[in-house]
């Protein structure tokens, strides 16, 4: 077996003559292709220049950002990108073209035949994160009357090549979908079974107005490789692929991480700087407002802290800790929530184990926290403070932690938003309260 | 169609019998009635009791929790759970008997045939979190001498149902891999074709000692939905299929949150209120003693603060700001890295890109609060401090946002772990310093 390393590859396709390429070009994955394309820019003209159409349309649909699709489009001549553009599958290419402005799209499409032309500006007209939007029309469908052999002789013909084939959609005359038949049903079967015997009449089927992370989270239950995508009458529209459930899910998650920590879903490690500062600045502006607030709680108690300045070093400590706690709780719910695990039936014991979690943790930290504060400053009052205001606010913490994710969510605003922002907040401004309130309320005790 | 709801299926499993049920299902998916024994866990008895082994063992594997696996498995009579056994898939079981303390784990492998025993106690002898702990040895192998026509003849034996069949293996007498052929390849060719015709032999294999995360990056890459195990021999050892990448994919991600948000990798929304304790409190102390440290930093300007008591309440917002700021670049970082989006060609490159969203975001809310300080204080000074620290401090927040997870990587450590921690105490000190430091020079002035 000759497993050909990256190396080789880089090798052949850099050195290589046409024809030798040509002779290895079954055994090189386009993704390897991609790879070597991505760490020699340089060389991407020369090595697409050697390669066959059918290849270059792997490679684009390989690469994952739509801008360098379509620099990699462009970047070949004008016939050759025809033909190229006549081997991508239409999902691959609704997205790219979806991603243009105007005039490039313009001539994009100017380049494509007129049935495919049409498929993609109907593709077009799907919501990008619904399942039209990710669906392809390159799907095989098939009539129920035929036997396992006839839609083997079928499957030979040529014209199919490259189609997904896991499963076959048998439809009626009008495109109605009425069931699915496994390939590996079929290659099981006996040569004279007819397909109706096989083909299961309960496919699961998706809405081709559902959002994409539901979409997800459907092939996630039943582990599928790959769906049907039908209309309200149960017309079969498209198939969606697991590969492309797979980019979902890696966005979805990109989106809810990015989310909590206050920035834009779109962010990422690549994103430019003004791209990053447009992304960040926002939530940093709304965080400012709340930190205000915390800060407008101290200066109620400047009189406090200018009678017993050891508070100001304290302090931040108290708010500090339940930020963290606050944090932790906030995840496990928002991951929760995302993850579909958390239901009207198991709502309220989460919510009371999160305050059990609050105290306890309080409880440990606050005895860390009030020995501490006696020790610091000589007055076991003072650490009596802190501890109590410690308690108080990691328990406050956990409830925010469970209260903004929840909140956002029945309002139907995604429950990662700035969910941290709104949970530091708080555990800011409840921190100082707690805190300082109690100093003031001990203050004869403090000042000995 | 006939397309059962939730609803339709409960039904029939509560009320129908054995026949009923037996005719409808192959229309039922096991993930469904795994549902509707989590929402109405007081039937599942009931349900069980009526449905063929097979369902069962498919609803077991459907259940993603192990100990809920064994649950399941134990509430069965004992002669059923060993025809249960027989019909589950060797991973699976594997995975189920891992879990299990000797005492339960002996119980199930005495249930087990000879051959299926030492299969499962072989799997179990890889580390779990390793390729070869998540394949299943239930694959297709076939040898390179026949045609396509002797292997679909093959593939209609009976003894091969129920193992996946998207790809066949190629393999020689002492069990070497040579290569493979997907049955799309087989059903597209003529029954004539012999198989090394359409033997792909450069397939791309992964070793067994492989770390999950990798091979689940290596799925990503490919956009594959099963690949090959082999030894350093290239003997071919097992199967690891697509489905159980997207559990390693969900977990890993899972894994890296909490590990952000400084709690175990483990926690889920249904840990327990101890299991959560646990998770939680070691990095809260951990926290503690950093929040120590920024409480010395404020300690040591105690002084200032008596003088110019308004410091406090403007200080925590120099060091939440940061906070944030580091929160949002460490997001960014983390991700990227765990997406395998950042190497030595673009690390510098996102360096200072960081380096410039923290000095942008840090002259944007540097203003901010440079006006709202001067403001508040009725001093253009106060105003001035405030604003320098701010900026110094989203720069540092900006350059611990990267560093942290980088340095972590770089000592072949989860870079996710706790690095939020790490981040806002850099924030913390760093941010006391700054603002007080810059005080303390300019005290003269801020007195007046």
């Amino acid at each position: 077996m000759s497993n050909l390393t990256l190396k080789d590859i880089e090798e052949l396709l850099r050195k290589g003559n046409k024809e030798q390429i040509e002779e290895a070009i079954d055994s090189i994955h386009p993704a390897d292709i991609l790879e070597i394309i991505h760490d020699h820019p340089d060389h991407a003209d020369l090595i697409l220049s050697k390669l066959p159409n059918d290849m270059i349309a792997d490679i684009i649909e390989e690469e994952d950002d739509e801008d360098d699709q379509y620099t990699l489009l462009t970047s070949l001549l004008k016939d050759r990108q025809r033909e190229i553009l006549d081997e991508m599958s239409d999902d691959e290419l609704a997205d790219i073209v979806g991603e243009l402005d105007e005039e490039e799209k313009s001539q994009v499409l100017s380049n494509l035949d007129h049935d495919d032309k049409q498929t993609i500006e109907n593709l077009l007209t799907y919501d990008p994160e619904t399942a039209g939007g990710l669906m392809t029309t390159d799907y095989i469908s098939i009539r129920a009357k035929n036997t396992v052999l006839d839609t083997l002789n079928y499957l030979h013909s040529a014209s199919l090549e490259d189609l997904p084939k896991y499963y076959l959609y048998v439809v009626d005359k009008d495109g109605i979908l009425k069931g699915v038949v496994s390939l590996r049903d079929i290659v099981e079967s006996s040569f004279d079974t007819p397909i109706l015997d096989i083909t299961n009449e309960n496919v699961k089927t998706i809405n081709y107005l559902e959002d994409q992370e539901d979409v997800a989270k459907t092939f996630m239950k039943y582990s599928f490789i790959m769906m049907p995508v039908v209309d309200d009458e149960n017309r079969m529209l498209g198939i969606i692929e697991i590969d492309d459930i797979m980019d979902v899910i890696e966005d979805e998650t990109t989106e809810d991480i990015n989310l909590m920590a206050g920035m834009s879903g779109e962010e990422r490690v690549d994103s430019t700087l003004i791209e990053s500062y447009i992304s960040r600045v926002p939530w940093l502006i709304v965080n400012l407002a709340t930190a205000v607030m915390a800060a407008a709680v101290v200066d109620k108690f400047s009189g406090t802290i200018a009678k017993v300045v050891s508070l100001a070093s304290i302090m931040s400590i108290v708010t500090g800790m339940g930020g963290n706690a606050g944090t932790q709780s906030l995840t496990i719910l928002v991951r929760g929530l995302s993850l579909g695990e958390i239901d009207r039936d198991n709502a309220l014991k989460i919510f009371f184990k999160e305050v059990g979690v609050g105290l306890l943790t309080g409880i440990t930290i606050g005895i860390f926290v009030g020995l501490g504060s006696w020790w610091f400053a000589h007055n076991p009052w003072f650490g009596l403070v802190a501890a109590l205001a410690m308690i108080l606010n990691m328990v406050a913490a956990n409830i925010a932690g469970y209260l903004v994710p929840v909140v956002l969510r029945k309002c139907h605003i995604d429950p990662a938003l700035a969910s941290g922002v709104f949970v530091t907040t708080v555990t800011d401004c409840l921190g100082f309260l707690f805190f300082l309130g109690l100093a003031t309320l001990f203050l004869p005790l403090l000042v000995q």
